[in-house]
């Protein structure tokens, strides 16, 4: 176990208990679709930056957890939001929220989730804290719904992929690093760096779990392959295989996901030539551009454990396999 | 035009321009979202009971405009949310947001704009104001799943009615007096009372308009004659007049409802029913018990035009017929 699983394992304890302190705290169904969702195991990517940020950046109190869940709950709301959008049935082999509780029940819920997150955060006493979760917030439904819009007219769009990407992921870690930042009462320049990190961390993040859409060949992430594909998701691996097509088969291609009428065996032949070609590599690679400018933004932050365990975070961003 | 009146046209011009500014910054489709639900005309009642308040208790300064907007945004969203939920087709006689724009993009429009209200709400800088905005929102949503949880098992029971119409209806409105009262930096005591003005207000609001569903001779409030009952909803005239029944008759009417199995003209028919039988007078003669009560709040309230136009506003909504 290296460093950086010693600390995930050692905190991890921590934010779950403060979960089931959080949720339990909850009424009725609501408690019953928060606990569905936010106890099952999870990476706690979110929860574990606030607290490395904060902690790199001097703060030594004890009060960081409600902060750290908070964005965890604040994720999985859009989750359960998420999964009624793509129409999931499940998610991560169990199945969704929606189909378990219903539909109505798990918008609702999404919604008390969101307000809860939100008063969490006003907890704290500091508006910038408020500010900066609901701009969080915002800034993830725009990207989500940019997304739901690029679904509809499928296209290889670099520009507008990278901005689906920064608004539906970064932007949560982004909030994540910049309000560790904040609990730690950092000076500007501190909180600009921790936010460059979080989002050059979160657009790489994104990238990588595209990548593996092309590289995981069965259901290991509780996805049918081409899973993408088959929702009419152009992500950067098929971009980039879009742009060494002749004309006619992009624009065939291109029908074809806008229709959604690629058979399950199509898109797994696809994912197998997006593969074959190099494509997920690349992005892999292209991953690994903003893990450096990432790494770069932490040279402004204190030496500290802390801030080698955000670099090691980075770093393992690039070599997850699921 | 009597002064409650005038008051609201002389300060609708800046509430409609406050919206039109915020939902102006917004982008792409969250912003044709926006727009659609509030720039539509509306009664303003909530930003106009935080401009109330928080003048009734001394505000002079001029700002007060975005938070009065944040609990119309507020509003919206939940109205957003509650159309998709209600299978709602047409709001007020047009086609509903979800209609026009799509299910996913009405969920997310939808998060967006809980996520602007909070952070307008942030943006004053006062800690307070963000936690009673999302503990508003939260209580919002709980109460609707509580409405959905009783319209899947209808019950005669006055306590359930009463603990979902506050929650999905007075609580918004305690939170808009509420936030009036902290934007004025009122002392405690005076915040207490605004909210209890709040509570009592919003729950008189609801239960007359739940009168009126069976007040209205035809659609003129968009809906269909005896939509409530179609819908399954057991609100208080229902409630008055299932209590009247036998137990046989009682049991197969709430099979009725739980089935949804009543035609447009049964429904119809058990609307002049319950009516005539005084129900509805009834209903508002309780709301009216809730009026008294938010008024006698009010007797802390310093002697001002404002304080005037408070206790107008909580006999109007008695009065009013759509």
């Amino acid at each position: 176990m290296n460093e950086l699983q010693e600390y995930f394992a050692s905190e991890l304890p921590r934010i779950n208990a403060q979960l089931a302190e959080e949720t339990g705290r909850l009424e009725g169904l609501v408690q019953e679709v928060a606990q569905f969702v936010l106890l099952a195991p999870g990476k706690r990517l979110r929860p574990l930056l606030v607290l490395l940020t904060a902690r790199a950046l001097g703060y030594l109190g004890d009060n960081a957890y409600p902060l750290a869940c908070a964005l965890e709950i604040l994720h999985a709301a859009t989750l359960l939001h998420d999964d009624i959008l793509d129409g999931a049935d499940t998610r991560r082999g169990k199945a969704s929220a929606h189909k378990t509780f219903g539909t109505q029940e798990a918008i609702l819920a999404g919604d008390a989730l969101l307000a809860l997150a939100n008063r969490i955060g006003a907890a704290y006493g500091d508006a910038r804290l408020s500010y900066h979760l609901a701009e969080g917030i915002m800034e993830t439904a725009v990207g989500e719904i940019r997304e739901i819009g690029a679904m509809r007219r499928p296209s290889a769009d670099r520009g507008l992929y990278l901005d689906i990407i920064t608004g539906k992921t970064a932007c949560l870690i982004r909030t994540s690093c910049r309000l560790g930042a904040l609990l730690a009462k950092a000076p500007d320049e501190s909180c600009a760096a921790a936010a460059e990190f979080g989002l050059c961390t979160g657009v790489a993040f994104q990238l990588v779990d595209d990548a593996l859409d092309y590289e995981t060949p069965s259901g290991d992430i509780g996805k049918p392959v081409g899973g993408d594909i088959l929702e009419g998701k152009v992500t950067w691996p098929l971009i980039l295989f879009l742009e060494t097509l002749g004309a006619a088969e992009r624009e065939d291609l291109i029908a074809a996901l806008t229709r959604r009428s690629l058979t399950r065996e199509q898109a797994a032949a696809l994912v197998v030539r997006v593969r074959q070609a190099g494509y997920a590599a690349r992005t892999r690679e292209f991953a690994a551009e903003y893990v450096a400018r990432a790494k770069k933004a932490l040279a402004a932050f204190p030496a500290s454990p802390e801030t080698d365990r955000l670099l090691q975070a980075a770093d393992f961003i690039l070599t997850r396999t699921k």
